[in-house]
């Protein structure tokens, strides 16, 4: 889609004027620069984040950035490993702190491919973006700063959005023409403030919050490891950073104080001297102290992220809440990836405008989640430390599956399962719309959302190894397709030798002029290199074949119907065994819940959430289906009229 | 050891002088620069290896690499990685190839990290290497070249060589005097041939082989495994390689041959046209001939790696074979990391300079191994094509492990599995010697090799997940220590139960001032940062201690004696689950064969191979071998003085 960034009338029209390069902003800037799209992006500050602030990076935000490519720059930084959160309380006599119990982060009923939360300072975090964007040919302009902007549809269809840039210092302007502008400004976001966008508090008790960054020489055992600590001198929370660094919150101040001030303020020296308080009988001393920030912080919402569908709003600049789950990086990925795939499915020409509407609630539902996560999981820590047995059970429950819960399972067990799942990110899903689909969906066939699926449209894809045909590589079957752009179909061809008429079928209706796929066919299909992995045919999908087979069993010019084998790096064997279905043949089909002789077509969404699943039948129910899917946001009018030739 | 690169009388003179910088020179130069030596280092070539040249790295080099910190680098640049070798052959009736079979390159009962070969161009990984050295302030003196040496230890004892060098265009000219010289020019060493080292042909027959990197468009299906495709008209070998591209090597001439010429050479259209031949029915033609070239190459191996251990020969200096089992790099890393660590052994003072005495004899072992395998190899691949199902008779036979083997294996099984375990690299072993234990090593003790130890002294330690104590991290425990010159002491510590007074009388005897381990304490002991990690007390040890219990119920305060609680970075739980001992309880005690309850200890050398085994018993016994293991070849008498005391 490189072509993109050339067709722009003037010097000073761009596609997108984003605000602010934080982890919102440098995540969409960074994937629109990668599909080719012309960028302003701009920041008030003269460098990035030089100390502090967000450093948690979830499993499921490690995947999508490993999907990017981003995850090795990152991990080259040795950032430190969370695996385990370690409970600290008062003992039952006597004075001082005990470790009452530890779990884990993500325990192994979730089936994470990094169980565990990556831990680096966000600044370097920032740079591996912007790395990537000057590779794109994208510059953060600093420091300027937005001083106005207009956006007016009617007036001008295409660039309707005016901005007003500013240098910090006034010493220089810009006025820009675009398409979109996107606030990614922090809490206090001028764009929200002049769309008189309000932010309503879920929660209405605020916080004061002290955090320190340091160096520390300590006897306390659990320094490298996550710790909620309670003791009669006051909480904490302490969290292992990069370069023998820890991180230290404490709660200065709550609403719920009797003489609860918001601008109460405490010293670093303060702070050190309450943390040995605390820590007692262990002793800590600071080597270093690489920074340290009080601040106040509510629960907060944004009523809106969008009033026209041009301006829009993502990242803190929406949502408020404790820094305590580590979870305001991992969500501003995710706002921006949403949005990020949603603009280059409308401006190249596949998806009709109001997919862009889609945008706010799939988000704010996370966001309102999150909120409401927050506060379950700031009681879970506050109340009563979980005992280690009820720990395991819950552990071992929650790794049971389904049957266990039509069993029935207490507060503390659901509440713990569930945080796991959300804490990770694996958790995070989507609601019923056009895009994932349920019962409601226009998309109406038998051979939809066949029987024993576990897949849930709205959720992500499961995880699952394979072996790739052409070179026997044992992959990772979900990040096979990196994030291009692409809606990603995946063919579970089950047994070639049952499903063999069932796949040319689907390849044949998918060949046909006004299927989805050939709707939207690259102009230059015919002259693409055969080297082209991902996209040879259209731009708006990537194929992936998987068969019940072992992989020497699978010949590609046989059992491939030509349209699906042009993918022949996308063509896999799904015979590698899996902890997480012991006894399946075909694990990977196990996992989606598909059937292993006949298989199934999943529909995953560019972010790499699923679609719709559709069962893989002779005749064209299955491109029917696929069309009806589709059909019900993209731009043109698939399948029916030629279904009938 | 960074002190060391100052301690030299003059700017001329050097710790050692390296020639060449291939695998071999760069691997020693990256050792003995991050352990703190004076390095000069010259190349005849202006810069690294542009094109072609050695690519494969096998499975346990990618350890080693890994073990470096320099993985990462190298996997950065995407190179393909080999899984399984195919073979093609001439169909029973009709014309053209077929594919008669397929196997692991590195089967499962290989215990392997990466069980695949991972192909990139010599000059990225020379690059990876060059970086390095370069953080660690060596230069390679580029085009230089030798113009001869002496060495003569009685004359100056210190500093018994002296080098002269030369710029290629005679323009400059420096003598060097160093304590050591390195040859690892390739197979045409001038230092071979000045010290009138002479080679011997294991193998009478020679080749000329053609070889041609480039991107080529086909049908063939295999264009991206590694295959051995016989024809009616010849044979190839194809390999693939990072960037889409191919690599075949051909068979242009053998001495077998009737007219045959070692002077024979066939044009890069020539060998396109026959590799046009040979793949019929399939098509192949070429976008980009990225590099060809044609060399004679027959088997030889030097008589001799080093006249007076001062100066020493490696690499293609010494060895040279086909290359088609992908050994090349590989060896020649070997060498050099044998090499290394013993120098610096001597150099620092801890073991007695009979040690260098070990380089030849262990590094040429190797080397009549791999002729031998060389030939055994191309012999396997030559004849008859293994039928599927006898190499997947042999793969689930090898998987039984040392069973079956008693129960007698065919020819062909037995080759496979050696093979395997040969060009996966983990099958390289060192004979006995002072460092690699056997009945006949002057360490006798009722507590050294205890019953059922399934590790081999002079044989790598076993791979084995654990969980580090402090951080809850999932580690590789082989992994830990980075090569750091120091010898690895891995107390396998059972449970804590049974071993608490054996783990306390081991640390008391370790403390003792003429232990092993106080012997060579550093100077600066009680000035070292709480920080450090791998040598707080000693620059030739790094500790380990692994219980055989789950991470939580390990505590360090209360289970560890002080002397080894230091390196609580290094304390471990033995609680993972691994597939190759199923049943186990303490996977990692398992896989070494030592008792879950009572432990033992090992030691292995710098390099990764274990040295000795003893068991873990109360009272003076354990340290009393481990003295006399160290003792034998260390410069300080261990042990017996002080045990009385």
């Amino acid at each position: 889609m490189a072509a993109q960034a050339d067709r722009h009338p003037s010097s000073s029209h761009y596609d997108i004027v984003i605000v602010g390069a934080g982890p919102v902003g440098l995540m969409l800037s960074t994937c629109l620069a990668r599909w080719g799209y012309k960028i302003k992006h701009i920041d008030n500050r003269a460098e990035p984040t030089p100390t502090g602030r967000a450093d948690g990076i979830q499993p499921r935000s490690l995947d999508l950035l490993r999907n990017m490519g981003l995850k090795s720059a990152i991990m080259a930084h040795k950032p430190a490993r969370v695996y385990e959160v370690a409970f600290w309380d008062p003992p039952k006599t006597g004075n001082g702190i005990v470790r009452t119990g530890t779990w884990a982060s993500c325990p192994s009923f979730i089936d994470a491919r990094y169980p565990f939360t990556t831990l680096l300072h966000q600044g370097l975090i920032e740079r591996v973006f912007i790395a990537d964007l000057e590779e794109n040919g994208v510059q953060i302009q600093r420091p300027w700063t937005i001083k106005g902007f207009t956006s007016n549809e009617k007036e001008n269809p295409e660039y309707p959005v005016t901005v007003d840039l500013e240098h910090v210092d006034g010493t220089d302007k810009e006025t820009i023409k675009a398409k979109y502008l996107f606030g990614g400004e922090g809490a206090r976001s001028f764009i929200r403030d002049q769309l008189k966008i309000g932010i309503k508090h879920k929660d209405p008790i605020a916080y004061v919050w002290g955090v320190m960054d340091g160096v520390v020489e300590t006897d306390f055992p659990d320094i490298k490891m996550k710790c909620t600590i309670h003791s009669e001198h006051g909480s904490i929370m302490v969290i292992p950073r990069e370069n023998n660094m820890v991180r230290l919150y404490i709660q200065i101040a709550s609403s719920t104080d009797p003489d609860f001030n918001p601008r109460k303020t405490a010293t670093a020296e303060e702070v050190q001297a309450s943390a040995k308080r605390i820590l007692q009988p262990y002793s800590i001393e600071w080597e270093r102290l690489e920074w340290y920030s009080v601040y106040p912080i509510g629960q907060g919402i944004s009523d809106k992220y969008t009033l026209d569908h041009r301006v829009f709003l993502g990242g803190d600049a929406c949502h408020t809440h404790s820094p305590k789950a580590g979870q305001g990086m991992n969500t501003a990925f995710l706002d921006a990836l949403n949005l990020a795939w949603k603009i280059h499915a409308v401006e190249a020409g596949f998806a009709n405008r109001k997919l862009l509407e889609t945008y706010e609630p799939e988000r704010k539902d996370v966001a309102e989640t999150l909120l409401s996560f927050d506060n379950k999981y700031a009681k879970l820590f506050s109340q009563r430390p979980p005992a280690a047995n009820e720990v395991a059970a819950a552990s071992a429950q929650a790794a049971g599956g389904q049957k266990k819960e039509e069993e029935g399972e207490n507060q503390f067990i659901s509440t713990f399962k569930e945080s796991c799942e959300f804490t990770s990110g694996y958790g995070v899903f989507y609601k019923a719309n056009a895009l994932n689909w349920s019962p409601s969906h226009p998309a109406q066939s038998h051979v939809v959302h066949p029987k024993n699926t576990k897949l849930i449209p709205g959720r992500l894809l499961a995880n699952a190894d394979v072996t790739r045909v052409v070179d026997a590589n044992v992959v990772h079957l979900e990040q096979e397709v990196p994030l291009n752009g692409s809606f990603r179909l995946f063919v579970f061809a089950g047994k070639p030798s049952v499903t063999a008429q069932a796949l040319r079928d689907l390849a044949a209706n998918m060949a046909k002029k006004n299927s989805f796929y050939m709707a939207y066919a690259r102009a230059d299909a015919d002259r693409v290199s055969h080297h082209e992995r991902h996209n040879p045919h259209s731009h708006f999908f990537t194929v992936c074949t998987v068969f019940a087979a072992a992989r020497p069993d699978v010949e590609i010019a046989r059992d491939v119907p030509a349209l699906l084998a042009r993918y022949r790096d996308h063509v896999y064997a799904d015979d590698r065994w899996d902890r997480h279905v012991p006894d399946a043949k075909a694990c990977a089909h196990a996992k989606m819940g598909l059937d292993e002789d006949k298989g199934g077509v999943v529909v995953v969404r560019p972010d790499g959430y699923v679609g719709i699943v559709v069962g893989l039948q002779e005749g064209s129910a299955t491109a029917d289906a696929l069309n009806g899917y589709f059909g019900s946001f993209c731009t043109k009018k698939l399948g029916e009229t030629q279904a009938q030739l």
